[in-house]
């Protein structure tokens, strides 16, 4: 079979940050090296950046194997993130016929793009314009998200860092908890990301074990959530217990649909992209307990730092991202466009799973959410099947490379001037 | 020189918890064993819990080295801790009576108190009741706190690993700011704890290398606040950057003494009951920095995580804990009472420290804040002697064991029974 002469390939990064985007990063890079590709361009802040000329090549800043390493322990997204959606193609022809040329010039065979779900609209977008006006540019989508709330994929590249960094710092803060109170109760809140699935807050499940009771109760957002119900259940444990600790969702809301957050702020906070910031929930509910319960409080938010936390990252989860991006820059090299890498789980014990590819018209804008059977009945709690998924996602470590005592990130030199 | 049977010690663990207060615990009874000592019991909770009839034998506990290592892994207060103070002798002399008559009977030949500022005025009372009664028990004092803020010794065990943490996690907050923002500016305020010591909040500068530009300022409670010149500050530092970061400790406060945490109530944030709800330092600040500044902003706080984080420890943080518990346990041995131990710094680079001990009554009730010449002149950053003085005191990582892809804790069997 003859192949046509081999140019360049260009990468992007989008939506929220993981631990392991940029182990998919380096994969992708990898994979487009020892393919025979040319040039490696990064588009910077994703196809936002990249449509106002923002990118880079790749090779000036991965020069050795070091830098490669490095980069796959880098958390965040080394070439930055954005959240732009493509308008539909008929809404602005102008804009993909520019985008195109763009490509062209810089002779792109493959566009891969590492995000959610909007990235796979993305893909979505692009590959249906060069089938439309028969480019042979190949587009494909590389799974990320701490969330977890991909279709058709048995985990996201992202979670299973995510999952390992709030597992250990629920225990953390279990033992934290239980050291300090003696005679009067205390209920600690401890407020995980999730809008809409529960995947994360679930995960705190993991700090349990033979020394650690894990957290008294998980409240997911696939369950409403009813105030009364939950200062029962936090009135009755603090009969058995000086120190509770209760993992919510930040977006945990009532059966009409109302955050919880929401009930706690006048002031709504609003990000650049006009989303409401769901912060404040433990806060809120810290509020509720001790006004009907008297007890103390603390809310604890674990904020940024569980998508960002690479120190503590889990092997398999580096290893699976840099091998999805390597799978993506295979299918793209092999001629697949439209198309998303999923991750296929044969076995659960001991673990074992493929990556294969799959359409991402059948992805794209779609969530999966914790099923209902893998929740308690009473709604606060995970089951073991639960336990049984998410247990080898958080297999074995990855050492960061340290020095002076603090990881080393690879650095985007003069990212500034590029901005 | 002849000596008595050596009978039994006790040990107890008071304060807010560290990630290296275990290994204090570890180290006084390594060295308590190899000493020739009988029985080590370990008060819970403290002298509170003691006084109270709660403690137990620490042999039917750690049982082999595993055990042993897996304590100085574990962090917060393996035995639990109290924040009671102990009255004075003329105050309540049937309270002393009592308990060195408890004393008495678990034969007891040396106390060991491993805390901050309150334990070490424990020690101080309890040495001087048994110098006026005659008693021949040891009371040596094991220093501990995150917050480094001990009189006469360089540092205190706790301190480094919580510095560590510290740079590790602003390091990766400030990596995952930079890669979300593009065109608007935004500004992460990172709370983090030291009411009236800044060392740890001093300690975020840890994240600054070739790889990182560290926070853009850091604002610690030795000086006085100015919220003028901190939204001008903030207004200059957005100019230049588009993701700015600031850590700010929890103490700091206006030139009148009020916490800048305390001027929450006075914007009207209100809940649900239409209560005013006191907002936390952090909080404050991007309320303040949206509504004058109009960028999106962020606040994290680093909460009880900073001083349970054993997952981040400090090699050298750990190892000295560990020397220090065993050098309380040694001079008690040897004879002293009324004592500290404290880590003396004789070489930053190549870093050499080695313990002494020194009268606990120079040292109880006493602070040691960061020198006014180790901050800048502006107040708003620290200077590279800080560097020098904190740098060596993170090196080195302590690897957790890891079972099932979680740091495993030295768990306290039936510990709920003994509440």
């Amino acid at each position: 079979m003859e192949k046509t002469k081999k140019r360049n390939v260009i990468v992007g990064q989008s939506g929220g940050p993981t631990a392991a985007i940029n182990s998919s990063l380096a994969g992708v890079y990898r994979t487009a090296k020892d393919r025979g590709y040319n040039k490696v361009y990064g588009m910077l802040h994703g196809i936002q950046g990249f449509m106002e000329g923002r990118y880079i090549d790749l090779s000036e800043h991965i020069k050795t194997g070091l830098d490669e390493e490095l980069l796959k322990r880098t958390p965040s997204a080394y070439l930055g993130t954005c959240r732009y959606k493509l308008p539909d193609i008929y809404e602005d022809k102008a804009l993909y016929e520019e985008l195109f040329k763009t490509l062209d010039e810089l002779e792109i065979d493959c566009f891969i793009y590492i995000g959610g779900n909007d990235s796979m609209d993305t893909i979505k977008k692009l590959s249906d314009y060069a089938i439309v006006t028969g480019s042979d540019i190949r587009f494909v989508g590389c799974p990320k998200t701490i969330d977890n709330d991909l279709a058709l994929t048995d985990h996201t590249p992202g979670y299973g860092s995510a999952a390992k960094y709030i597992g250990t710092s629920v225990k953390e803060i279990i033992r934290d908890g239980w050291s300090l109170e003696t005679l009067h109760g205390q209920i600690l809140i401890v407020e995980i990301m999730g809008r809409d699935a529960g995947w994360l807050t679930g995960a705190s499940v993991l700090s349990r074990g033979e020394d650690c009771d894990g957290p008294d109760a998980i409240y997911l957002p696939e369950i409403d959530f009813d105030i009364n119900e939950f200062v029962n259940k936090c009135r009755g444990l603090l009969e058995n217990k000086a120190s509770v600790v209760i993992a919510v969702s930040e977006g945990i809301h009532l059966a009409d649909g109302t955050y919880v957050s929401e009930l706690g702020n006048v002031i709504e906070y609003v990000d650049a992209f006009g989303h409401k910031q769901l912060t404040g929930t433990a806060r809120y509910l810290c509020e509720i307990l001790s006004e009907q319960i008297g007890c103390k409080t603390r809310a604890i938010e674990l904020s940024t730092l569980q998508r960002a936390a690479s120190h503590c990252a889990s092997r398999i989860d580096i290893l699976e991202a840099f091998e999805v991006g390597g799978a993506a820059m295979k299918a793209a090299d092999e001629g697949d466009s439209g198309k998303m890498v999923v991750i296929e789980r044969t076995s659960d014990d001991p673990y074992q799973a493929s990556t294969s590819v799959k359409d991402v018209h059948k992805i794209a804008n779609d969530e999966k959410l914790v099923p209902r059977e893998w929740i308690n009945e009473e709604g606060t709690y995970v089951t073991n099947e639960f336990i049984t998924y998410v247990k080898p996602l958080i297999q074995g470590d990855v050492a960061p490379i340290m020095v002076d005592g603090i990881p080393r990130h690879l650095y985007v030199p003069g990212y500034q001037e590029l901005l």
